[in-house]
């Protein structure tokens, strides 16, 4: 069972997820995503995956969305389920006790697929699916928001092996944590402190600067002055919203996403990379999204201190992701 | 030239340095280090480095040191020179102005070549090689501590393409930072709000604990309660030092990080690694030695909230290298 394990005396956690039982031999090297006969993902294939917990169905011009004893639905054009190795469960034992803090590793950890189509990349998505996928986003991230005792919900995908992805089938993941990650919990103190929003005064003044880069109606695209990586892009709505359920104009959010998303596959083709949804119940905070195309390694250095060395300027970089 | 960046608003910190010139196209993704003709760390080829800052020489039983003006010399034990592309210069340009804090990319950024043996793994030295190593590391962190407007200075070591060396002959590198890095800073704040050392109260209880793997006179290994990855080790001196300047018995570093990249070697075959020295000025902070196997990627999970997921309890990490 998943146990949430506090720092020794830091406002830091990890989880401890050990269901898939490694053994020292199992942490191959290998760099490419395994190749599997049979992908679990694929339409066909639905009973190698943990029963759906929501299926997004088109019936002519109409979503049709279908929750409960609906799992083995065929025929999706999205499908959600749990991931088979959760990092977090909603029914977890009671931990052993230790000198140290460990809380159950209470939560939920979803699998969004994205496309029944195994080789579609997002920035090939037509705008209705593209929108659709935001508005399953939203749906996802509400309902694990209001369950008992979740604080955070995180949203994000990994691209390639390289990224992270254990299976090359377009997916997002979402994990609902019953902790407020120390990322966001500083971010938010900050905030406080500061008494305004940064980020309304990041976009105010960014739009004219070397590092923007797009926008839309809704939302602006930029390579940010602190970028940890090479490329790396934020997307920030230009009202000030806190919360994806606060959106109602998820085709602009879609279309700034898969933009980015265009942008960085023709510049660095098809880099794999994460992108990853900020975003917190206090209304002072502002929903923003960040792309990090995965080019270098987090290393010793970044390991140790929290700084990273980027051998790309942003401007340089939007200057690249511009003319595309 | 480098610049170092602050965060918009965050106490966070990015060093832009961009000395390489990478074009989008140089992201090569491949996952070996290069295969190079003619590695610039061997004997030999030292006219491919920048001149030495300090090299240490055996001439019989005794060990030379040599700094300035000799720069070239042959038959070294352990070489020391800049990096051909420094994160951070000692005479760096004032950067242009820009609505965020941008200061210049002052520090050093050294290459300690650990032996002339292009083949040889830490974990094979012999009693004398590892302790001049760690008498080397001793003597080149307090040089560049004592460097004006230097705050903090980062020795680490990355080892293997996937733990981000660039070359494989063995080496470690030093940063030296205007800065005091962010999470010695939050630790630092931590540890002084609690008012006594967290680290000798985390060496009294985990030597009896399942996390306990080994030690000797001076030093304990363990895999920490709070691992980021899986058969992360810690090494942490029994006595209270806050730096490595204020370690006399250099040969027992010098055994137990030998004795964890054996373990480490031995039970996982060979894994690519990064090893990272915590310490600070500070006295109430307790030197650390960090070693985390590179077995698993930082992906978006990770990167959105700073809470790692780790799929090997530390106690079971513990019992196999244990057992080595």
């Amino acid at each position: 069972m998943p146990e949430l394990r506090k720092h020794y005396f830091l406002d830091e956690y990890c989880i401890v997820a050990t269901e898939r039982q490694q053994r020292p031999s199992d942490f191959k090297r290998e760099c490419e995503e395994g190749r599997i006969a049979k992908c679990q993902f694929c339409p066909g294939n639905e009973e190698m995956t943990p029963p759906a917990t929501a299926v997004y169905k088109r019936v002519g011009r109409k979503i049709r969305i279908l929750k409960d004893g609906q799992e083995r639905v065929k025929g999706w054009t999205i499908r959600c389920f749990s991931n088979l190795y959760p990092a977090l469960v909603p029914s977890p034992s009671s931990p052993e006790r230790t000198p140290w803090t460990k809380l159950p590793g209470y939560g939920f950890h979803e699998i969004i697929v994205e496309t029944p189509e195994h080789e579609k990349r997002l920035s090939d998505f037509s705008d209705e699916q593209i929108e659709l996928l935001m508005s399953v986003y939203k749906d996802r991230i509400s309902h694990y928001r209001e369950q008992k005792d979740v604080r955070y919900v995180s949203l994000f995908k990994n691209h390639g092996a390289k990224a992270g992805a254990s299976l090359a089938h377009p997916h997002t993941q979402l994990i609902a944590t019953p902790i407020v990650p120390p990322l966001l919990k500083r971010e938010l103190q900050k905030i406080e402190e500061i008494g305004s929003c940064p980020y309304c005064d990041i976009i105010a003044k960014e739009c004219n600067s070397k590092r923007f880069v797009c926008e839309n109606d809704g939302w602006v695209l930029l390579a940010p002055f602190y970028s940890q990586t090479p490329f790396e892009l934020w997307a920030l709505p230009k009202r000030h919203v806190h919360y994806i359920s606060a959106l109602d104009e998820l085709g602009l959010l879609g279309t700034i996403l898969r933009d980015a998303l265009h942008r960085l596959d023709k510049t660095l083709e098809n880099p794999p990379y994460n992108y990853m949804f900020f975003q917190s119940d206090n209304e002072q905070y502002h929903l923003n999204i960040r792309i990090q195309p995965k080019l270098t390694i987090r290393a010793g250095f970044e390991k140790s201190t929290d700084v990273y060395i980027n051998t790309v300027a942003p401007e340089r970089a939007a200057k690249y992701l511009k003319n595309v």
